[in-house]
Formats: C-alpha cells, sequence, structure tokens
C-alpha cells in the first residue's frame, strides 16, 4: 500500500470517503488548524448552536417552568434512547446524568453491595485514573477487607485476557475495564472478558468512554451488566456533557444507587418525606438533570445514528491503519514508537505515537509558526502523543499532513523552541 | 396602609422602586405573562443567551480543546467566588459542581464519617424531600445504628427552636436543614441554630436553595460549617444549573470527598494510579464541570452582586408584607389561608397561600383564557399555591394583578372549569 504516503493519495481517499459529506456538519472552518483531539473534546456539530439556543431562547427564556411539563421532564431519557442505539442497549436500559466519575461510582457501589461478601475488586493498569481513584474511595468507604488488584500490561500498550483471567476468582465482586484504554486506545473483546467474569460469578463495570460513537459497542449482545460513558469525546456532547449510564435490564431491580436524589425517586413532585427509588433505570438519576448539555448532545447523536456506527468504524479502522503505515515508513527511523495497538480489532480510535520528547513535540505541532498550521492532538504522560480519529470529520489529508508535520518537528529539532515543563492541563 | 390595596399604589411603588431598572436584564417580553415562579426556576438573564453563545460557537466551537488551558480548568472556582460573595463565605470555602442532591449526598456523608461514634442524624419534616431521601440512603448505606429524625412543625409553617434543641444530643452527629423551607418559606435563623448544634457538637449541613440570592446569608458570620445550594432560581442560572457547596476552611482538611473522582484529585492531567485528594475546596469536585451550564451563571450573579443582596432583600420583604396585606384583605374571606409566616424576618422570597382548590386554582391562573393573563406561581402538595417574589424583575403590579386573580377565580368559581387530577410535573 505504497500509495498512502503521498498527499495525492489521502486525497483521493478523502474525495471517495463515503462519510465526506459529515465534515460539512461540524463547524471546522479554520483551514489553518488539523483537530485530532476529538477523542477527548469532539467538535461543535453546526445545529447544535440553534438547538442549545433554542433551549435557552425559547424553552428557558419563554416557556420557563412550564418546558418541564413540555419535555424536559422526560429530555434525560429521551437523549438516553438514542445513545442506547449506538451502544447495543434496549432503551430502557440507559440514562443520562451526572459526570462519567459520578455514575461510575453509583454503579460500582450498587455492584459491591450485591456482591456483599466478595471482596475483591480488579481492574488493570491501563484503566482511566478516574476509575481508579473511585474505587480507591469506595474501598476506603465500605473499609474492611476489600481489596483492589490492577492487572498489568506487559508493554503497557494491551493486555493479555489469560492475565486479566488469572486475577478473577471466586471472590471477584467487580470486574472494571474501559472498553478503550485512554493512552494506547488498547480494546478489550466484551464478550470475552463478560464471559470470563460471569464464570467466576463476577459482575462487569465498563467504561465506555474511548468507544462510544466511534466502534460498535454491543451491550446486550456481549450480556454486559453494567457501563457509563462520556458524551464530550466522540459523541461531540460539548465541554462537560452529561454523562450516561447502562444497566442491563434485569439487573435493574436488584441494584441500588446509594445516592438517593429526588429525581430517582418514584415520585419527585409529590413530595413524600419516604424515599421509593423510581421504577427501573431512573432510580439512577439523582439530582435535576442539566437540561442545557442534555439538549447540545441531541445533534450529534443523530448524526452519529444517520452515518450509521459500522461505517464510522470501518473508516476509522482504515484512518488507523493509514496513519501506522505513515508512522512506520516516516516516523519509525526518527525515534518515534508506536503506543497501540497495530491490529484495527484490538484498537479503539485513536493512535498513540511515543517519543521521549513527545511534550515539546506536541507544542510545536500546536504552534501555528511552526508549519503554519495548528495541529491539534493532545498529550498523556510520559511521552504520548495521541492523534484521535474521529471519522465524521477527520480527513485522510489531517492524517498525512500530521505525519509530515511530526516528522518535520523532529527532522528540524524544531521542539527544541519549547520548554519542558508541563503547563498544559489536556 | 390602606393605599396598597388599588392598582395605582402597585403602579407607584414600581416608579419608585430602585430597583426597578434591573427587570429590563431579563427576558420578560410577554405583557400577558406574570411570573411568580423565580423561586423554582428564575427567569433568563438576557446577556446570558450571548454568554453561552460565546461559550458554544467560540470556546467550544473555535478554540476546542484549548479552552482548557484558556479558561475552563478554573472556571468552577472562578464562578464559585461571586457565589462566595453572595453568602458571606471565602472564596476559597465555595466550589460550582454536579446536582444539589450529589454535593449534599457528599457532605452529608464526610460529616457522618467525621463523627463516627455518633449516630443521630437530625432534620425536619419541612426540609426538601430530595435532603431527607439522601439522608434515608446514607443510613442505610452506612448501616449499623445510624437514626434519623426529622424535627416536626406544629402549624407545618414554621418550626420553635426549641423544637429542633430537644432533639439534638450529645449523639447527634449531624444537622441539616433548609435555610429556607421550600414549601412554606419559613426561615431559619441561621446563627442561633449553628450555635445550639455546635453546643452539643453536631456538624450542620446547611440547603440554601431557596434562600441565595434572594436572602442574605452570612455563612461565616454565623460559623456554619457546610452548606450546598441550587443555582437555578434566585441565582437564576437556567434548568438543571449545576449547584454549589461551601465548606468551612478549616474544616477543608477534616473532611472527605467519598466520591473520588479526578477532578477533586490533586493533579487530575498528571494521570497517577494513586489518588490524592486537590488542595482546599476542589477536593469536593468529582467529575469534569459542566462548562456550558456553569458559564451561563456568570451574568445573573454579575447583576445580584451589583444591585446588592441587602437591597434584594429590602425589596423582597416589602413586596412580601404587601402581598400578605394584599391577601388579609381580599383572599382570606374567600378560603385562603396563609401557608408562609408573616414576620419577614422569619420568612424567604415566597409566599405560600393554602387553598383546598388551590391545585386547580394553579391551572386557572396559568390558563390565559381567564382573565387575559398568564399567571405562573406553582403548586405543592397539598394544597400550597407558592407565589415567589424575585426582586429583581417581579413587580408590585404583578403582585396586584395576582391576587385580584386569585379573588377572581374563587369568586366565579372558575376553577371548576379544571380537573383536580394532577398532571403537571411542577
Amino acid at each position: 500500500m505504497q500509495h498512502i504516503l503521498t498527499r495525492e493519495f489521502a486525497l483521493e481517499a478523502d474525495a471517495n470517503d463515503p462519510l465526506k459529506d459529515y465534515r460539512t456538519k461540524f463547524q471546522l472552518d479554520d483551514p489553518h488548524l488539523i483537530y485530532l483531539d476529538g477523542n477527548s473534546l469532539g467538535v461543535l456539530p453546526r445545529e447544535t448552536v440553534g438547538k442549545v439556543n433554542h433551549v435557552v431562547e425559547y424553552e428557558w427564556g419563554q416557556r420557563l417552568i412550564r418546558s418541564w411539563n413540555e419535555g424536559w421532564y422526560h429530555r434525560a431519557e429521551e437523549i438516553a434512547s438514542k445513545i442506547a442505539g449506538i451502544i447495543g442497549a434496549r432503551e430502557d436500559e440507559v440514562i443520562v446524568a451526572d459526570s462519567t466519575s459520578v455514575n461510575f461510582f453509583k454503579l460500582a457501589w450498587a455492584a459491591l453491595k450485591i456482591k456483599g461478601e466478595r471482596k475483591g475488586i480488579l481492574s488493570d493498569t491501563l484503566n482511566f485514573p478516574s476509575d481508579i481513584y473511585l474505587l480507591q474511595g469506595l474501598a476506603d468507604m465500605v473499609g474492611s477487607s476489600h481489596n483492589i488488584k490492577l492487572a498489568e500490561s506487559d508493554d503497557g500498550i494491551g493486555m493479555n485476557l489469560s492475565a486479566l483471567e488469572k486475577l478473577v476468582n471466586e471472590d471477584t465482586a467487580l470486574l472494571t475495564l474501559s472498553h478503550v484504554t485512554f493512552k494506547s486506545a488498547f480494546r478489550y473483546d466484551m464478550k470475552q472478558v463478560t464471559r470470563l467474569a460471569h464464570e467466576k460469578g463476577a459482575l462487569v463495570l465498563w467504561d465506555l468512554s474511548h468507544s462510544v460513537g466511534a466502534v460498535p459497542v454491543k451491550l446486550n449482545n456481549c450480556n454486559a451488566d453494567m457501563a457509563v460513558g462520556c458524551t464530550y469525546k466522540y459523541l461531540n456532547g460539548g465541554p462537560g456533557a452529561p454523562a450516561f449510564l447502562y444497566v442491563r435490564r434485569d439487573l435493574q431491580e436488584k441494584l441500588q444507587s446509594p445516592i438517593w436524589g429526588w429525581f430517582g425517586a418514584d415520585n419527585p413532585f409529590a413530595f413524600g418525606l419516604q424515599y421509593a427509588p423510581a421504577q427501573g433505570i431512573r432510580k439512577f438519576l439523582a439530582g435535576t438533570p442539566p437540561v442545557l448539555s442534555l439538549s447540545a448532545l441531541d445533534t450529534s447523536l443523530d448524526l452519529i445514528s444517520s452515518a450509521g456506527i459500522d461505517k464510522i468504524h470501518s473508516k476509522s479502522k482504515d484512518q488507523g491503519q493509514c496513519l501506522i503505515r505513515l508512522f512506520y515508513h516516516f516516523l519509525k527511523p526518527l525515534g518515534y514508537s508506536l503506543g497501540s495497538p497495530k491490529d484495527p480489532e484490538m484498537r479503539g480510535s485513536h493512535v498513540s505515537l511515543r517519543h521521549k520528547e513527545g511534550y515539546r513535540i506536541c507544542k510545536a505541532l500546536i504552534d501555528p509558526d511552526i508549519g503554519g498550521k495548528t495541529i491539534i492532538p493532545d498529550f498523556r504522560e510520559p511521552d504520548n502523543i495521541r492523534l484521535g480519529i474521529t471519522p465524521l470529520y477527520t480527513t485522510y489529508n489531517d492524517l498525512y499532513e500530521t505525519v509530515m508535520q511530526l516528522k518535520a518537528i523532529v527532522e528540524g529539532e524544531w521542539f527544541k523552541k519549547f520548554s519542558d515543563e508541563r503547563d498544559m492541563v489536556t
């Protein structure tokens, strides 16, 4: 596939891309910007501007409190039903609420409670730190003899399922993993992992933050127990958009939220003094849903559904393989290494390239004085340059130009212009 | 003060109102709408439209992930510092995060943890049910011998401090109350209650949802321990806007959040695998802050600060007294009763009027076919018509017209047009 290595091929691939029209649905007007950070904060869908404005000016501004009766009360469920369609779940198994951290807390606590006699909590060192922190907090909270084990990756990139299997046993209450890991983009086989946990009687909680919207997620098909996920990455919901959670239908009765807020109560507007949980997935709500942010999610979910997650994933895999071939050809000789699995079936939708000068290279990529364009990846300690592929708007030419710039920065030692001292928060 | 009883007096009072110009800062363009539900959902400040749009189109749309470095990372603290100025707290004692329910959960849990040997949790039957539900959940969670006592109000309107005092003892871990109660608007003397709890060694958690922005709150002056509050009522932050929490400076070290999310960690972007809490109030953050909703708060907080909470309260009290005099003159003879304290020093900023046909009367008030205007109060079971006074935009004439309409609805039996079956969620 030598032809990938030219700009001409990249432009031809873009011209033939069946999803190419979707890029126009996003606000990407700056010709000097290449944005490869949709895995951290998705780009603004154009229609979201009008939708948010409608919520502010009409629903809030004009209809005021009446909007609760005219749509807000069920908005968290409506948005959730669109997410359900993307993650292979039934509509009544998903709700949008709170942040990923708070939702993770609720479900992990609920799992530990019903598995009370078991004391083992299992995750891995590739997991997003917030999830690990929350587990540490839960272990501190439930006290006593709970223990957290983190399966170690051999190469810092992927996990051998047998390594995980060894750690799951009859004492394991909860296994929780990122479906796609945040740094290396390693993607777990959800079905197999779920099966091996279930064989030992453990529950599994998946964090879909780095997979939802970019790779297929088939919760029901995998018999998944619980999941949480973020909506401001590939779901393009905007900064700090509310998260979602999933609980398989037959588990909903058994699991209980620790946070008995009124929106999770059976009839919040009866204002009785004794809590009774709502029926079904609503009981995992806590406070009043964030209506503005909820509404900002709508457009992007429709775009993803209309494009189809399989087509999105197919382009993601192809772009990832192009990027990796470019890496081998141009970047490996310059000290870069691949921080992600080569096999697209074991990868999510971003590719990490590692370099000992990774931080300074990121700064050079972003600086428009170097090469004439602002190229935005993100950096993850200690040396990962994450290049996010969002198939609805990432072009092949974006990837080509980025690789050329990564090459030029090291060849010209342009990264030396920058301090290695960390001053970016993300 | 007979002159209050005429429209002329109401119009004159509006003309002389020192805060009258603030009304133009809010989107209240419909001449056929009287909005008395700012205690449930505040009106949209005009400038908020542009501010939200700027966050969507520029900060998210154009600056994308760079906005985390350019302002988002500290936005929860910046907005919180403006709230701190309104509630008599130091800037480093307040943070904006999550919902009121989630914040209440965090602080109540933290209080029970450090008061481990004490098993008593005390609140009252006037409190907002969500807070009671959360306490019930916490008691269920920490298990064992925790008990919840609810002080009972004699008249369903107010609470005798001695009734409360009798229930506080050496076993009380936590006393938690609404500063202003949601139904009757009874306002506690924060200083006295805090003192009586402290005398027995208990911690106090205040819910400021129905007081913040409308009545003075002086947390430091009262030596308050902890507080939470809602921002979409008198703070006009929009539907489901994020809530805030306060922890007195010297308690911050001792109290610990149960939800160890990454934004409450010491250095979230170092991505280490061992949680360490952030210094100070930031440790009570959990997930990624909801940037859109946070930003929507800004305009209103500036308006409140510029008007001054004392002037706002002074007008609130005056309007409340006018409304109550109108009630005595026109409504009491028609079967209405006063569901709020008469004394403005014992009341927040809404007035509840009760009537056995309260629900149907509310529906008639809202219906523009009856009287030509849409008048929006809200209804709270079993018979409370809540009339919210938001001094920045409520006019004396709003109150006059509303009372006239309440009178006409009962005199003409117009409420009979409506079903008594509950179909409003709020």
